[in-house]
């Protein structure tokens, strides 16, 4: 499905980190236009650049997802001016672990907002557009904390856990409309800033593939939009051969 | 534990319907000093002159359970004026189904906000307190949609997922404290009010044990409360024999 | 529901250890009668002796449960010399870890034969008789390893989870006929004579309620069997308040 | 890691039924010698053939996959003979549901030792092998009933429960040491003569892509093999997009 132009977009619904830019790269060497968002746009000027120097396409968007303003516009938009949505990865995530004796409600609040309510934002409004066109893929991006509440991760391992019910939810809601959603559990370090900077002796474990290459990542995140409908997947876990689980 | 006049409390946030007011009757005929809640006390005096008829004592308290300055002032007072919280039973559920695609931002987080934010500041007021004394239970009320995201429900089963985690991470965080929290999976329908005008034809199955009684229910809270610490459930699921599952 | 003489009966099969001896005398405090197997009867003098001494009623059988004609023996000549069975425990484990490298195939059968063919065969026979009735209850004995597939057990666990899936499948196929299928997951040491002997340091965490006492582990099967039919639980945990999880 | 020929091998346990021999086919198209088994070599013949035909390199193996001394041999065989295993595929199910109250002790083991013993002979094998060299990869073959015990799969969701506690232990044991294990939960039925034959209604539904297309499978299989090992999976699930879940 492509508009006339034969442009199609893959929406990457934060891509500030190097997660989200290496989904994007993917998509665009798919042959999508790579739609990237942040809160401020300005600093998705490098990744947009990157992309159209490898020769391929890229947008940049300013968006706050957890406004459903922002998100209702954000799609409008790129339907209109880009093309149709064919993909969407949502990939917020906002871990800051506490005790639940000191864990504020204004925290756990934001958690929530960030790596599950701008999900249900994104994913219904893209799903609203995907349905009427009988096609489309969404991939959330979950964690350990998606399968199990440990101690001081109470608003982290809540907000992921309602994550994965809303992926669970809208694919078996949308896959009798050809809608593919599918939830990816990424059990490790990636080899970001945040790492090499937070866990040095975690990021150390990057010489002998002990965290996680955002490219591995966003192969198996293509390898899941271009699986053929009678074989889809719906969830799969993603670790390093070092990590224990 | 129980204060100079040897009270103890049982909380109960979200006693407004039939299963949190057999679990204040059950507690209250357990010995302790039943405090039950809703979002308007007059609602709540039925079941308090109930549980003093019978012989037991109980308060009701209005608060907002979604309202962090409720639910201090709640524990502080209960605290001062009742005894100390040995059992906190949180108990309020908010199911509207909707198509992804309808849902509304309003209702997806008053869903979250009642069934899991609700969960998340009563729990930690809670535990403030039994903390420092080494000693309490705190038991969340889930249901099926604590374990599987069904189509149509996203918000529920997004907050009661989320609910469960709350839960595993409290457990995790303050079993070596002596605090016993547990998780309670409903499956099927309740006698209540609810039920019966709204499902009639499931109500039926009353007849025939095909619905739960809110005092057996009742009685598995009352026996988790009583567990021995060498032997502690964390989980459990209650549904009727009935029920496919 | 009794025979003429109103004996019912509780079929403990495994009463060799602690948990099979305390749960065997709590059905017999319970008011029935307790009938015991392990493979040489003359182990289980002692226990028949003192449930009788507490003035209950008990029967010592010798049974290999792996053997198809003596367990349909063993029910047969229950059923018309003691009673009917109203309650079947199964409470067989084996659990010796070994590298996947070095497992033997003889070990890798002998434990799925034990802890769960076994069951597999006591759970039809009882159950052909307790389906004749529409009553009954049946609780199968799980551990840690039958959620999780953990570094050198793959027998067990694969025991175990073989065991769980047993019991889901007969309580979803008996439940209609009234007949309680739970399986209860044992997280934890266990004060029994193997754990002194083999884990002292484990033993050790006995002054502090750190390994689970056997007749707690008997109380919550009776809870379950006494559990009325419009809420039954088909699986809880249990575990010391000290067990990391 | 290839032997002086350069030859490096697939085996494929179970390759009688058109998933195992899609597998074969991918894998020899990726350049491995494909090893087939399955009780009776002549039946292998075609599949053998037809990847000859294709260019690729194939040999089919009569070994019963439920006798130790025939897996140690064919292991042996295939190294000696053929090349290194690279990859182990275990593919063998076996699903004849019954009543629990009709299953009979000798079919509930058939089915356990079909598709669940002969992955631990063969798992195991191949693992020691494996070790050695420090790099593989093993896949098995689960199911629907892998995750749940439905009524009258007491057999089949015992041995697939098993089969996924082996897969689970082997991946935690064998991971740090480079060996790749993982679980594939499929569930559907697949593009086979079994389905044509036995359930023609549901085979109908391949014009909509309502069963899976085993060459569909194997590219997943192929996928798992070929991920990076800073990125691995450890289960993922295949359905058709039309298949309730």
């Amino acid at each position: 499905m492509t508009d006339q132009t034969g442009r199609k977009a893959a929406l990457i619904i934060g891509a500030g980190d190097a997660t989200g830019a290496a989904i994007a790269r993917r998509f665009a060497r798919g042959g999508y236009a790579a739609c990237v968002t942040r809160r401020s746009a300005d600093k998705l000027e490098g990744l947009v650049e990157a992309i159209r120097a490898e020769g391929g396409e890229a947008h940049g968007f300013a968006a706050d997802a957890r406004k459903e303003d922002d998100v209702v516009a954000l799609v409008e938009r790129i339907e209109r001016e880009v093309g149709p949505i064919e993909v969407m990865v949502f990939n917020i995530g906002a871990n800051v672990p506490a005790s639940i004796l000191e864990e504020t409600a204004r925290k756990y609040f934001k958690i929530w907002e960030m790596a599950c309510f701008s999900a249900f934002l994104s994913g219904r409004e893209v799903a609203r557009r995907m349905v009427e066109r009988q096609r489309g893929t969404i991939i959330f991006t979950g964690a350990t904390a998606s399968l199990r509440g440990s101690a001081n991760f109470a608003a982290f391992s809540g907000a992921k856990h309602a994550l994965r019910a809303l992926a669970q939810s809208m694919a078996r809601e949308l896959q009798p409309k050809n809608i593919h959603v599918a939830h990816v559990v990424i059990d490790g370090a990636i080899d970001t800033d945040f790492i090499r900077e937070s866990f040095p002796e975690r990021y150390a474990l990057k010489d002998q593939d002990g965290i996680l290459n955002p490219d591995h990542i966003a192969e198996n995140y293509w390898h899941l939009h271009t699986q053929p409908r009678d074989a889809w997947t719906h969830e799969l876990d993603l670790r390093p051969w070092t990590e224990r689980w």
